[in-house]
């Protein structure tokens, strides 16, 4: 049986790479913005949805950009009855099969939002994490134009909701039907090249990181890395990659100039026009949301690295640098993306049905805030500790008449002695300890220690009137317990705010 | 590239086996139930700590009842690098892990709480999930006894704060050293008997679900069920067999009269004297906590099918029946179990850790409360939905100004005339829809729709007040929109209070 263990072969007890335990202010941070978004999109008129984390494995297809790895980037594997199963590596992929399944029952436009993991078969690397929590907000249903502008705008009213300013941030925002123009205009247009398509976007997708060089290669025969990698390239010539770079770079200072200089460089195919057409309606409508036009930068280097999509396509990218692990300013990119769709339900036979959405990566978002001291998750004291001195029943008594008064409270249930207990206390951030021991249960008293007094006087930084006025411990009556636990916790609660 | 699909073949949009997806209103009352239990359990001085969804697979191991399947009932895979990994099946094996990869810094006792799915691949069944949520509370570091009585308490006191009352549910209390003393007693100790101890146990465990013959099979050379299956036994003879079954039948009307017979029954086995007195301890020690000793009722035939249980072991069943799908009562059975597990910990080398913990079918729980009309989620109402007339760039003006007051609002981007919207609006359950047509628009007006005391109307259940004082549609100053659809909201409001 398989749950016996061979003593001398004992299991590691370690994570896998790339999977991480979190503790409860971790998680206290984490819960509290998956709130916040969830209320924005709420307010959107997004409702909630929720898919399984596994799916039948060819439902998910293989959409990711890290396509270097036999897996495609996605946990695979067959369940007792043989059937191929995949956990969700998006949010996006289940949304599909979640609306091929019902196609002739929707309610259009299908407008959702949800929040939880997603899971990566990704290469190793530091502080690259295979379980990571995304929020996502789709419409389903919507043609390109108004839902994308609308998820734009969404996606900055997220962004302010965090407290993040609008000099902060910024939504980089770009049309897949641009990069498609250029590439039709220079003779890789046609469904037989879709292949060679996607890998041109996958290597305009790596120009932050690799820089114009890396792409260019990447564009032409491929690329060898550093530790000696391949990288397979998008088969160009050298002047097809040319005109690549140069509509990459053609960003301008502002969204009309950039405009204008597309305008040429896509010529006069009709995917690029669509594409161009598509961004000045968003920019047009962005315009009467709260977050104005200005919040949106046109970019033509924004691609996205997934497969599936199809139109607009946008990004929203701090703008603050952040002190990295070396001392020096970094920058966090990207901590959210999205765009159009329209193919992905198709994918599943029928008609086609137009989709757009966005997805926030919460714990980069988190680890973000975090950095910039923009919010973070307040450490959160323990329980009051009633040492056990003997009588396990009073004890519990004691803990339960302290609960029953809404206070976080237990009794020491581990092994040890008073200084081991005082240890633990200290340790699980107890504000107070409460004491019954033989003497006191015999004069019907209970002894109260003020733990965070206490560490205060020990560390000098108690005022001088808190020392006079109030003693680190106090012996009450049995009867005055819960009211004296309360009065302590309630000054120390408003020490903490008037500090 | 896989995420090109054959248009022959397309994927088919289904969901696996097992698997389900979850609408607003389930999710509402999934986080509901969640919520109230993680604060019972932080009041009774359990922090959250959360562990990721896959482990080693070796740092999981496979303890699950259903070992008929070759998977053992556990999900696992290979990753990238040929790692193998396993998506947990339970809240504890991964705590053990945690505890033992951190064994010399744990501040001991150990008090976690979590809350999350967990996934098992098992059979096919109606109504049987193979991921669902568990909602955990652990105790590691303490010795049997204290832990385990405010387990049991703990517990109670979850159930009580979903509102179940004192006669709806009860804790069915043992401790797997009785059954181990008596197959002492019977010739079956010794560790090289272990694996056969253990499929008594879960012959015992299965005792409500086939009865006293099913197990008496089981014990001995095994069943065959109705579809033919055949489950190995035991391989107890006749007398022995008889004995467990005994024991398993020998819980009395209150539990000091079962001690008694218990006592009898486990002879003088050290083993079972040690479950004698823990039980003893448990129930004098839940005398103290607010349940009472009488929430417990003392049961040998609860074992518990996990095979890492080592000590006592208990369950939550709820007492009252709801009707079933064909209308007769039924009973839900166990919606929390748990139990001490002093060896898990140890599997990864090194000392014993004693720890105890409880589990809660959240999923299970829900459902029972839904049924029995205790809690549910209460449908909320959709967002207020302004109609696209032809001027996007208003209407999306329109839907931010309701939104920057705290209403949640959509303008509609999806295809479609007023028809069709105002179905839409109708299967979103909007309270209100604003229209700003071309007329409205020259006017400086809007047309605001109350769709719920439209619906009243129809359905003739307005009051001649309501159907007097307030038109379910009204042409106001586009200034006035906001203040408008406020009142109206509250008003609706207010009558759903009074309903």
């Amino acid at each position: 049986m398989p749950s016996r263990t061979d003593p001398e072969f004992p299991p590691l007890a370690s994570l896998p790479r790339g999977m991480r335990d979190l503790d409860g202010a971790a998680m206290a941070h984490r819960q509290s913005l998956v709130e916040a978004v969830g209320r924005v999109y709420q307010l959107h008129g997004f409702t909630p949805l929720e898919t399984p984390a596994i799916e039948r494995a060819e439902a998910l297809g293989a959409h990711l950009p890290d396509d270097d790895r036999e897996t495609g980037g996605v946990f695979t594997f067959t369940d007792g009855d043989g059937d191929a199963l995949a956990l969700r590596y998006d949010m996006t992929a289940p949304l599909a099969r979640y609306a091929a399944e019902r196609r002739n029952t929707l309610v259009l436009p299908l407008r959702r939002y949800t929040a939880g993991p997603v899971w990566r078969d990704e290469k190793a690397g530091p502080g690259r994490f295979r379980e990571f929590w995304q929020c996502d907000a789709d419409t389903l249903g919507a043609p390109a134009g108004a839902a994308d502008a609308e998820m734009c705008a969404t996606l900055a009213a997220v962004l302010e909701a965090l407290n993040l300013s609008r000099d902060q941030f910024e939504i980089r925002l770009s049309d897949r039907c641009l990069l498609d123009g250029v590439l039709e205009a220079t003779g890789l247009g046609g469904p037989e090249r879709a292949d060679q398509r996607l890998a041109v976007f996958r290597a305009v997708d790596k120009l932050e990181r690799l820089g114009t060089d890396g792409v260019r290669d990447l564009l032409q025969e491929g690329r060898r890395d550093p530790s000696g990698d391949f990288t397979p390239g998008a088969g160009l010539s050298e002047p097809q990659a040319a005109r690549i770079l140069a509509f990459v770079g053609a960003g301008g200072a502002d969204s009309a100039t950039t405009l204008r200089t597309l305008r040429d460089i896509v010529g006069d195919t009709q995917t690029g026009q669509r594409g161009i057409e598509t961004l000045e309606t968003i920019l047009a409508l962005l315009d009467g949301f709260p977050c104005g036009a200005a919040a949106a930068r046109l970019d033509p280097s924004v691609v996205r690295g997934l497969a599936y999509y199809t139109g607009p396509v946008f990004e929203a990218v701090l703008t603050f640098t952040v002190p990295g692990p070396d001392g020096k300013p970094r920058q966090f990119g990207s901590v959210a993306g999205g765009g159009r769709y329209d193919d992905l339900v198709r994918r599943f036979g029928g008609e086609t049905l137009p989709a757009t959405g966005v997805s926030l990566g919460v714990d980069r978002l988190a680890a973000a805030l975090e950095a910039a001291g923009i919010s973070s998750s307040a450490e959160a004291h323990g329980p009051v500790l009633v040492l056990a001195m003997g009588d396990m029943a009073a004890h519990q008594r004691a803990a339960a008449e302290l609960r029953s008064a809404g206070i976080a409270a237990e009794a020491f249930v581990g092994t040890g002695g008073m200084r081991r207990q005082m240890r633990y206390a200290d340790r699980r951030t107890c504000p107070v300890v409460v004491i019954e021991g033989e003497n006191e249960r015999a004069e019907g008293t209970v002894v109260i220690k003020n733990l965070r007094l206490g560490s205060r006087i020990a560390r000098q930084t108690a005022t001088h009137e808190e020392w006079k006025e109030h003693r680190a411990q106090l012996e009450v009556p049995r009867a005055a317990m819960t009211a004296t636990v309360q009065r302590i916790l309630a000054e120390e609660s408003d020490g903490d705010s008037a500090q």
